[in-house]
């Protein structure tokens, strides 16, 4: 069996710091190297003794650690041996740590010869872990920042994945411009968006991004809905941020309730146009900070907050390497996928967002993202 | 400020392990030690250059380390001290990792007398994390066993915490038995239901459980929400678990749409009446064995399949200990909360469970969940 093209750009980034093996233990990296969705959205699993291991060689031979409760899923990615231990059983209470240390042992003879310089990630992985690869390598390397920007192009079937993201978050998008939320929370009225990407995904989903309406609540520019109760001239902000077969969609729309103020029209028209800007600066060549300079003078310029980035990499995660922020360096590659969100706010007058996932193309970019936006 | 009093028990049990200081990084101990509900339910945040930590003394003086975005959320919780550190920037990518441990180092120094012995919990903290403490401590001990086990007994604001998440749950049960659930995906009807949930508790929760329908799936026990059609004659298992305030409610109820089949009420029957045991059996005294020993032969003596276990303790994290299985030694005490789930299932008639959260009081235990479980 051929490796992912993704295993093999970890195996590429291990090799770029000297390692023969990498050791990965965040989230967003184990799924990139194994196509393993790590669940995350009810925290550290209590049925574990540390989070799940990707150990990949320089060859793209991979190795994925999960309890006995993930093996099933876990045997749905590419990785080239997925080894269980007891972390969940209905007679007694595992010892989930040694459990965990144990089949990591097993994990390495199975995959046969780890041995030599191991990378790890040393922001995430636990202490426990590390004491074992003492014993097996001759010495540890982290390989985060070099895998961090291995991961910002993404590859065909990454694109392919964060389109269908993309598609989800798109018709949650007209989901939200289509309900009846006068008078409903903010709660209900989330509730009845997240229910339609869900049922599009054919699960649940871990889900961030903002739902908030009012003046108040929107020139705030961030916020989990809460139970405020919608009305007439409300402005919205419906920031919508799930994640799908590992991939995280992003968007975000703005909406009024009824009739926009003559000054929330003014501040919106700001936001459009700065994202027609977006549309203009993403392209390859350039700094992320050039294509900040560009956007984010059009919101300043006007006399509005600039309360936030203008966009970001997306990915296994949902912020990724690059930001686009003045001060960025980094040069856009095609095979970048980045979400642009320019956004706008004042104090009485509300604030206002729009986001639209992006491909950098040879020759400029190419809109993954398929709503529509105007308060027309 | 006099400490509370879980902080003092963090204290309580760095000492019974010769040391000084607890460093916390498990979500569900940091908010143990500090009352700050750590965010879960979007995977580690890519703006942290690691978990949030806590730094508890033998006096009850506690520091608090978090991101910029979460120091006005975390200082609504016990921490003596809350340092944030630059995690999120809207001009340039922050150094993530330095940030967080020369934020560290600054945490120290505002305690004042940060050294000696410090106790951690191996299987989570970040190597990165440890590195720096070898310079301030004189030795690294570990402190998750003897923690484990001081959490299990509740405090009173801890039992208030629990039985306000139960009454969500409560509440959850009361609308998914009202809801028209015919003709609707599991999906829809899971969303109506923990929309309800999150309406009452004002905010979105992180949640767990399952809600599965029909024979093959709830003779599976468990599952999340799909986009399966539930048809009239379907039994329905619907566990309602989130986390409202740093604490986990669960609960367990099952429904038939429409008319049970004689096959199907016989199971329920049984289950039924395991849990007419639990109420009987859990009281302080007597092993979390014993209790599952008078509970399980009812299911497996019935000639059906026990999949799960008979119980588990609930508090920060939505599975403590102790575990309520054959094999477990540990007895039970006044102040523990504990949830019981006796259920049953069998291919070609389904699956059926119901839980229960109870206090084990001086004298045998009290209910701490506010639905009735019924077929009729």
């Amino acid at each position: 069996m051929t490796a992912d093209e993704r295993t093999l750009r970890v195996s590429a980034a291990a090799a770029e710091v000297g390692a023969d093996w990498a050791l990965l233990t965040a989230p967003e990296t184990v799924c990139y190297a194994t196509g393993y969705e790590v669940p995350i959205e009810t925290g550290p699993s209590p049925f574990q003794g540390g989070p799940p291991i990707a150990l990949v060689g320089r060859d793209g031979t991979s190795g994925l650690l999960v309890t006995n409760i993930e093996v099933a899923t876990a045997r749905q990615g590419y990785a080239t041996t997925v080894l269980g231990y007891e972390g969940f059983s209905n007679q007694r209470q595992p010892q989930l740590l040694p459990n965990y240390l144990r089949a990591m042992k097993q994990l390495m003879r199975l995959l046969g010869g780890v041995s030599g310089v191991v990378a790890i990630e040393g922001a995430v992985i636990p202490f426990a872990l590390t004491k074992l690869l003492d014993g097996q390598f001759s010495q540890i390397v982290d390989l985060t920042t070099v895998l961090t920007r291995a991961r910002a192009t993404k590859t065909s079937r990454e694109i392919e994945q964060l389109r269908r993201a993309a598609a989800i978050v798109s018709h949650g998008q007209q989901v939200a411009r289509l309900a009846q939320v006068e008078g409903r929370t903010e709660l209900a009225a989330f509730g009845e968006i997240r229910a339609a990407m869900e049922l599009m995904h054919g699960a649940r989903m871990p889900i961030t991004g903002d739902y908030i309406t009012g003046i108040s609540r929107t020139a705030q520019c961030e916020g989990w809905p809460n139970e405020r109760i919608i009305r007439s001239g409300d402005p919205i902000i419906c920031d919508l941020s799930p994640r799908a077969g590992g991939y995280w969609g992003d968007s975000c729309d703005t909406l009024v309730v009824g009739e926009p103020s003559p000054e929330f029209l003014a501040l919106y028209d700001v936001v459009e146009r700065a994202m027609c800007q977006a549309i203009e600066s993403v392209r390859p060549g350039v700094s992320a900070g050039r294509v900040a300079s560009e956007v984010s003078p059009i919101i300043e310029a006007s006399g509005y907050d600039n309360p936030l980035h203008i966009g970001h990499g997306i990915g296994t995660s949902f912020h990724e390497f690059p930001k686009i922020v003045m001060e960025e360096t980094a040069i856009l590659e095609p095979g970048m996928v980045l979400m642009m969100e320019p956004g706008a706010c004042r104090e009485g007058v509300g604030g206002a967002r729009l986001e639209w996932m992006f491909e950098v193309t040879e020759t400029g970019n190419r809109v993954l993202t398929d709503f529509e936006f105007s308060l027309a």
